[in-house]
């Protein structure tokens, strides 16, 4: 099992790759058998080829990332980020906050990663959501 | 499927109840068999004595809680938030931040917890550290 400082180094590694819009170092934290839920309630990705591609799509529209709050560890093989983070859907920016959940395998990799945000987590931001 | 509204309420209660050490409100928003794993990585409580135990054990020496950031929803049955607590441990503070996870039942009431924090997430405060 990882140690909580390798956990949160992980992710914190995941909020800089996105800032870097970096999707190979995003795909490179994943497990090869990972999962990603993605929010939760959607179908779960499984794979690291349906994972690289996933966030190949999600660099190029999110503009901004950044932590609300520290990492949290826990006593297991997980820890959790919330986060808030922009995108640029068809010229509207829209920001919505989250919190992540990774778990992972043995080797540090996230084997499990479940976003927490809904339709009530996102609003459109700028003069933009009048178009 | 409760609402995103109705499944956010439900996690300000929870932080309400703790600001006011009313261990039965808390139990109330629980199912019958209902878990709790808190923290991560420790054992999973399982159903609502084992549960209503437990918060009148925690309502005695959590004296704080706070949200870090506004409760996260989800596109499914679940609900997250960031929060700090403080506790009395033998006469010294501690501070702790955390990050729950909580999945709902079809009637609004919390069939899963998780708590996300780890030794890395508390520390002590004030003078009493050094007794």
């Amino acid at each position: 099992m990882p140690s909580e400082p390798e956990m949160k180094a992980a992710l914190q590694k995941y909020i800089d790759a996105f800032v870097a819009s970096d999707a190979d170092a995003l795909a490179a934290l994943f497990a090869d058998d990972a999962t990603v839920e993605d929010p939760v309630g959607s179908e779960t990705l499984r794979g690291k080829e349906a994972i690289a591609a996933f966030y190949r799509k999600a660099v190029r529209v999110v503009t901004h990332m950044a932590l609300s709050a520290p990492i949290r560890g826990s006593h297991g093989n997980a820890a959790a980020m919330a986060f808030d983070f922009e995108m640029n859907l068809r010229g509207r920016k829209v920001r919505t906050s989250a919190i992540d959940v990774m778990e992972f395998d043995d080797y540090g990799k996230i084997k499990a990663m479940r976003a927490y945000w809904g339709p009530s987590d996102s609003k459109t931001l700028g003069p933009e959501k009048e178009e």
